[in-house]
């Protein structure tokens, strides 16, 4: 049975439940008290040493980090559909894994916890990139459905969360209408789930 | 021919050729003018949006972050050895492809942005975070040769380079004797090369 070591208003344990949704796969929750800490000590550490939510176990499988707990669900439960073997289309899914890990976890991820939970930051430097960011997004979307393919990928599942909570940091959509539109797209998914905010 | 649009002081660009000088790769480097500012305008931004080095093309295929990059490279000319095909070594893989992303990106690599470019960052944050993160990595390499593998795989070449350059930063290695055994296993392996600063 997979377990999956998650936290409810986690863009990025809920990006891990959201393919779990849409793959039609039972998994077992287990709530990760954040608040008191457990992530920063034994034995979740043991799970994950860099002390963070999603982590997940298959077996004697164990994985942190949500893009690579998406490559590996995709790969071993999902075909080709989700994340493509040729190289080409294996590296543009791989481009927004990356944008998903480091552009938008520092930008409207970050503007997600100060306002959420009081994360100390530079918020007009943070708002400022979120925009940079939505622009581009918007700009790539402009003419395509989905991100990375001509068909929804793990690309879209990695960047949709914390794209379609922006408003939890403040940010507003309201300019990009290509990214509105995406969002919506990816919530007519069959099997879509949504989380608090979304 | 593979052209890669290069830096050379770039970790993220070296990482790249360092790989295509494993695989024996010939490929042409173009170099981007960062201090005119040439990553941040046409004809840069048509190739990658994001305003970044590196950036590759191989006829067609136009692909930007230095990890899809690897990924790229490793499946399409590397076989299975640099980068594996099974889920759970995937996801191994994958994992440290995004602490090069993220942890690594946020920490020394942004330390050695800080001395090197005079990049303004909270730099007490910054080298805590760094020494914090060495901290995991050479826990998990004092069991093991390689990251995320029996055998060296891309997961060691994306995390390398800010690694073995950390003293670009002023951060010292010193207390972490796992890390520079590893740092000092991918100098030993055929085909490689180095960077200022390596």
């Amino acid at each position: 049975m997979l377990k999956l070591y998650d936290f409810l208003l986690s863009g990025n344990c809920y990006k891990v439940r959201l393919l779990l949704s849409l793959l039609g796969l039972e998994y077992e929750s287990i709530t990760v008290g954040l608040k008191a800490g457990e992530h920063k000590k034994p034995p979740f550490l043991e799970l994950n040493p860099f002390g963070q939510v999603p982590a997940l176990t298959d077996g004697a499988v164990v994985l942190r980090d949500s893009q690579a707990i998406l490559v590996y669900i995709a790969r071993r439960y999902g075909g080709t559909d989700w994340l493509p073997e040729e190289a080409a289309a294996l590296g543009s899914v791989m481009q927004w894994l990356s944008t998903a890990s480091k552009e938008i976890a520092n930008t409207v991820a970050t503007a997600r916890l100060h306002y959420l939970f009081g994360t100390a930051i530079d918020i007009t430097t943070v708002e400022k990139q979120s925009y940079a960011l939505l622009q581009v997004m918007d700009q790539h979307l402009a003419t395509r459905h989905w991100l990375a393919s001509d068909r929804p990928t793990i690309a879209d599942i990695a960047c949709f969360p914390y794209i379609g909570l922006a408003a939890d940091g403040k940010l507003s959509l309201d300019a990009y209408p290509h990214i509105v539109a995406w969002v919506e797209r990816i919530k007519q998914l069959p099997g879509y789930v949504g989380m608090p905010g979304l």
